[in-house]
């Protein structure tokens, strides 16, 4: 196990710049470069983290460079979505651990490239799903190991967050959303949604996606808001907007459970993930914020409350007892923490690669099907039938180093 | 406009009867007759009446036999899923208004049936769509209607109702739903859910259903219920149910709208319709009880109770200073009246032959998909391209006579 390892952070947008700080207050992480297309962003990063480490950063303009430094054992990637892959690529074939933000895939073949050069070079790549380590989720997790809902049956999930605004000021923010939401109509954002599912239902080990079909609705939500919020005069004031406001996913699972995913970002609304676990047991609803189990009288809700404290993730408890850290309520920090626990290891990380090219996946193949007509589109198996072997191991998920089942030391 | 119509029931089962009762004492209805194909129920019934009419109706084990009578202007059919169309053909076919209960068609080719038949005869056909008249759906139509959600964009809803109990004795209480969660995979029952949202979307009125695509998960729930809850003697215990324990069906509209229907009644959960309507301006969940507009502050939701007093629905209003009557909170009294006023006024009823076929199909459809991997469907236009010219009318939905947009005098 090494003391201290020295990060990279590529990519210092906002949420990339908010990890990089986020990380640097660790006393086991050194962060010895950052990188950004925009000399801005790096300057200010630079600045922002010599006030919390011994020695700042070195600034980078190209990834290529920062990775040719050689004394990087990982890298953090918060770039636009569209370069993830190939930054993560170059990074796997540098030998250096590889995590990305999260984002939906451009294509079914980049999800195979991330798949063959992990498996050729033998270092991990994880999509930083931070909403795998949301407090609820986890609890929910436990539940779910410990045969609360019974056999598990049908999943809900989303992303359901207004974000007119963030969209259509593309252009002044820099933000990729934008020209993502004008020419593009799939799921463009289903990690956040799918990740904790498909922990529970124990995808890729012992189970896998099979098959996906996605509708979309008309796009009204933006261009109504150029025109209502930012004036005749906006860039965007003419701008044809080709992804459907709602966008509804079904996926099929080889157990027979299925998954039902919303996209939901060019309309007003309170954010949720909206997700929903249901088996022959039991089921909890997020947007009830409650559960009602089998031997519950009659029409029961019980609060979520309630069972917050009897299955709280043993993770969570620790994490409660020593401080809850970091944004989007804690989750942030436990994902950073999985990541660079498992580099200090030597280890798989808790998310590896099949795991995120199935959840990114989404994106893709949801744009064909959307293409098509909703016409249903097959799954493509990225462990090549490994997955009917690897089976879920129960006394390894409690740690956060192990988080989830099936986490193995790197061969 | 007639003082007191005849009517007949035909299928006497706990829905049929307990609405005759309900019909029974209002003094603008005489219940004439009455038919099943069990005595004891003929018999039951004839009695229950007998005490709240002046002359108790006669009794009949054949339809064609109460259809033949003559003097009936109405028939109100509660018997079996697969044998509401047979039926209400027959009473077009005698010059006799059909109001079926609800459920979902065994084929497309018996839609086409109804509306061939109803057009020819010119007799209204009406699925007794209790829903459509709850008092939050109503309301939320009025809200509609008042430009409150914008431009309509997506809409969600369901039949979420554990009914494991009574499926599973379908045996020992005589009911149709056992023979049909063996043998058929589909959405089951979709009235209940889309009705409403139809009505609010202006579907046949300017909007019509374009395809469809289904998909269901394992069945378990009903399984595991008789093994836990049934025992080793009973009939159902090596029945293998072909009926997916979640169903979820997506509809696309002419004008771009989604709608998400599931269906969901064979695992352990409250009950719930799973509404949601939600447009360029606001938002409605069921299931939150609660609304979210795009002028309020962050995250806001307001509780339904804050609108339900500035919008309940005329009708309800009314409905409410006269007092509620009647099962399922009122609605099945207020669908009762929609069809005798109707009736006796010899107009067309509020959910006409195109209503309830478009909504009647779903199930047949969602069938076909799912057995085709799920495909996607096309939807099958029953007006015949007269959706496009049929527009709502804006100014004769408030009163109960008028209920619905594009009620009008029968030609």
């Amino acid at each position: 196990m090494m003391d201290q390892i020295k990060l990279g952070f590529i990519g210092l947008g906002g949420r990339g710049a908010g990890l990089a700080a986020l990380v640097a207050d660790m006393a086991d992480v050194h962060i010895a470069a950052v990188c950004d297309v925009y000399q801005d962003r790096v300057d200010k990063t630079i600045e922002r983290l010599a006030a919390k480490q011994a020695h700042p950063p070195e600034g980078y303009l190209d990834y290529r460079q920062l990775l040719a430094r050689g004394d990087l054992q990982g890298v953090v990637i918060a770039s636009s979505w569209t370069t993830h892959v190939e930054i993560s690529l170059a990074a796997m074939r540098a030998g250096i651990y590889a995590a990305s933000e999260v984002g939906g895939a451009s294509s079914i073949q980049e999800c195979w490239e991330l798949v063959r050069v992990s498996e050729e070079t033998g270092v991990p790549f994880m999509l930083l799903e931070n909403c795998c380590y949301g407090r609820e989720e986890m609890a929910v997790l436990n539940m779910v190991k410990q045969g609360l809902f019974g056999e598990l049956i049908h999943c809900q999930c989303g992303y359901e967050h207004d974000l007119r605004s963030e969209i259509t000021r593309g252009t002044e923010n820099r933000h990729y959303r934008l020209n993502n939401f004008t020419y593009r109509n799939a799921d463009l954002y289903p990690t956040h949604g799918v990740g904790p599912m498909a922990k529970m239902l124990n995808i890729n080990k012992g189970n896998r996606f099979t098959a996906l079909v996605s509708m979309s609705s008309k796009a009204r939500g933006l261009h109504e808001y150029v025109v209502e919020h930012l004036g005749p005069e906006h860039s965007q004031i003419d701008t044809q907007f080709a992804q459907g406001d709602i966008t509804t996913t079904m996926i099929k699972c080889a157990r027979g459970e299925t998954i039902l995913l919303t996209h939901d970002c060019s309309l007003p609304r309170p954010y949720s993930r909206g997700q929903r676990v249901q088996g022959t047991l039991g089921i909890w609803m997020e947007d009830k914020n409650a559960l009602h189990f089998d031997d519950f009288d009659g029409e029961r809700w019980a609060p979520m409350s309630e069972y917050l404290e009897k299955y709280d993730h043993p993770v969570w408890r620790d994490f409660i007892n020593d401080g809850v850290r970091g944004g989007h309520g804690g989750m942030d920090y436990l994902v950073q923490r999985s990541f660079i626990d498992a580099i200090k290891a030597g280890r798989q990380t808790p998310i590896d690669v099949y795991d995120s090219v199935a959840w990114m996946a989404i994106t893709a193949l949801s744009e064909d099907s959307i293409a098509c007509g909703s016409a249903p589109v097959p799954f493509p198996d990225f462990t090549n039938g490994k997955w009917i072997r690897n089976q879920p191991v129960a006394d390894n998920y409690w740690s956060l180093d192990g988080l989830y089942e099936g986490v193995s030391a790197l061969t």
